[in-house]
């Protein structure tokens, strides 16, 4: 994995830096809109759309459906879309991202987080409920269901709520299928509607390899706490795996539902991870070559207030430019990102507009306002990231 | 630096992780309002007024006005708190925040960026210009200057510009004084009114070391390109130097102003270069624990979403918790931080509200829409971040 690649300068592929990075796959460049006001998003919508169709195919031809994670983009016209294109309904992280899809009469929404609901977020989670009865919400601990079930109590619908198991990610989520059955007793004691259980495979994200082994771990874990709820005469009829780099596999057994959020835009996490090809990345950053004052580097306007200092072991940098593959986002200031231009590679002129693929799409569209929306090679308009900042 | 640290847990100072971190000083505890509806940033305007009084007595000491970078806080409100503690103007990073800060009237702006004044920027600089005769802004090529006088032809007065130079950073700004001579030349022949020059010794950040040795390469850069400048015929009334690393010992000789920002709000990483004391830290993220489910750890709802990625070589994690000294902010998603407890040592409680000293405050603050004010023990309002997002 961390041989140099072919065609590579040696400058790159030796550097002691790279010694732990994977190699960058071949992005498309993405045609950009004349007249950006740069640092900007570029979303291209015909390719997140066909980006949601292929993965409904794919999850239906096992039987479950899709639920994507809407935290990716937060933003009502994407969500539209990935209703069209086939999916059940939205998940969220937070109350207020549940606030504004429901807002938007999107209200089939799963908050897949252990919510506690206390002080301002238990009249914020009653009120929800009272609005959107369907809204789902994740639990891992006997007090969390007591809180929950405290936030709505005497609301005309029970609450339903997913106890959330760990498949090793080792973030929340209980460890246990004996532990899972006594959070899901004790939200039913509370009067809460236990309708089943979830999983994350966060630790998919650690390399390849480990795609298909936190994939194989969601499902065991899943089977195995969907089992013990069923002994414990909880029918449990919602079981729901997810992520982007395990969505291709955590499916089967019990699954009845796929949470990946990130697959719709892309990024270049999970292009160099492989669980999306090179051009299903939806998204770019535009940024503008702002100084080449430096020798060996240019400088573009997109920092870390743009391009977020999100890395993995396996990326080197902060972003990739398919326009200049040599060329690698070494250090980010606010609004300085340093891109270093290996000897005898190409580099972008001062004043140049330049495409970016984002390490971490997610944090990335959290710091716009808008996305400028095209199709192909025409501006179709500019889309709210309503969501935007709706972190709790 | 790597010692182990007298009063810590072995197993914290074994960690191989932290083998070349520094020890976090030891930060005061917070205090908190009551009901807050976390993640959310808590601001002490009593703790950033005085560190606005005491670094402009400073810098006054060296015959030197403070400009403090405003990208830090992005308000209006504390960009008026550090007027009346005696700073002369303000200091922005775009052209998107120059805009915020006019438009509330505060308009002694000095843009410290090579703005490449393009397609919309050139109309935006040229209104900007209009409005505020006074805004200056960074130059470090003659074809940003060419760009730069483009986007301002006909207008009333000249615009101002400051020649950026490079004290070691490698980011942005011209290497020699020559180079230096030859940029004020290409502004003055494009009808530009070169005032100044600037640097910013952003490789102070290195570490505590790297602080005095960036103060002193931004003095000898200042003063060699000065008195290029001045023997080339230009005035070069403004030499202005800056960042919160070297911002006490970048003074002296040509300087006449400095420039560091974050020094208002203070964060973990000046405490821990010891830029601040850790009684100057004037923000925290107020984060609730929402899950204890995996052994060793708790999770808070602030994650990468709200404390950001930023981290240094020299920090461990993502965050510092004061009432909880040994924990480590280890791991950030979206919406959840996973905090280490290392055995033996006082975990916060499920449903607990602690109080963060984020890594790198100035990121932090771009996510959010407003602070919660208190001064002292005394909540006194809910400021906006004015300029959130205004990255362009």
């Amino acid at each position: 994995m961390s041989q140099p690649v072919a065609g590579r300068p040696a400058a790159r592929a030796a550097d002691a830096a790279a010694a732990a990075t994977l190699p960058d796959p071949t992005f498309p460049i993405p045609w950009l809109p004349d007249g950006l006001d740069t640092p900007v998003l570029v979303v291209d919508l015909d390719v997140a759309e066909a980006n949601t169709r292929r993965l409904v195919a794919h999850v239906a031809a096992s039987a479950a459906t899709l639920r994507p994670h809407a935290k990716t983009h937060k933003s009502l016209e994407i969500a539209r879309g990935q209703l069209a294109g086939g999916v059940v309904g939205l998940t969220v992280g937070t109350l207020g991202e549940a606030e504004v899809f429901v807002g938007g009469g999107l209200d089939d929404l799963f908050v897949a987080y252990p919510v506690w609901a206390a002080g301002p977020k238990a009249s914020r989670l009653r009120a929800l409920h009272e609005r959107a009865p369907r809204l789902r919400v994740g639990v891992d601990s006997p007090a969390g269901a007591e809180q929950l079930a405290a936030a709505v109590a005497g609301a005309a619908d029970p609450l339903q709520v997913l106890v959330e198991v760990d498949p090793g990610n080792r973030r929340t989520g209980v460890a246990t299928p004996e532990a899972a059955v006594g959070v899901a007793r004790a939200a039913a004691r509370a009067g809460l509607e236990v309708i089943g259980v979830f999983s994350h495979g966060g630790h998919g994200y650690a390399g390849p390899e480990a795609r298909a082994i936190a994939a194989a771990d969601e499902v065991r874990t899943l089977t195995a706490a969907t089992e013990a709820l069923r002994a414990a005469g909880f029918e449990c009829p919602v079981v729901s795996a997810g992520s982007t780099p395990t969505m291709l596999a955590a499916l089967g057994g019990p699954i009845t539902e796929m949470r990946a959020g990130t697959y719709v835009l892309g990024d270049r996490q999970q292009s160099v991870l492989g669980s999306i090809d090179p051009g299903a990345v939806a998204l770019h950053v535009a940024a503008t070559v702002v100084s080449a004052a430096v020798d060996g580097q240019v400088v573009v306007d997109a920092g870390a207030k743009t391009l977020t200092k999100d890395v993995a072991p396996y990326l080197w940098g902060y972003g990739a430019l398919p326009a200049y593959p040599w060329a690698v986002i070494e250090r980010l200031s606010d609004y300085h990102g340093v891109v270093r231009i290996p000897p005898g590679s190409p580099a972008p002129a001062l004043g140049e507009v330049v495409a970016i693929v984002p390490n971490h799409v997610c944090p990335v569209v959290d710091l716009f306002d808008s996305f400028v929306a095209v199709r192909g090679r025409r501006r179709v308009g500019t889309l709210p990231v309503d969501a935007r900042g709706r972190r709790g």
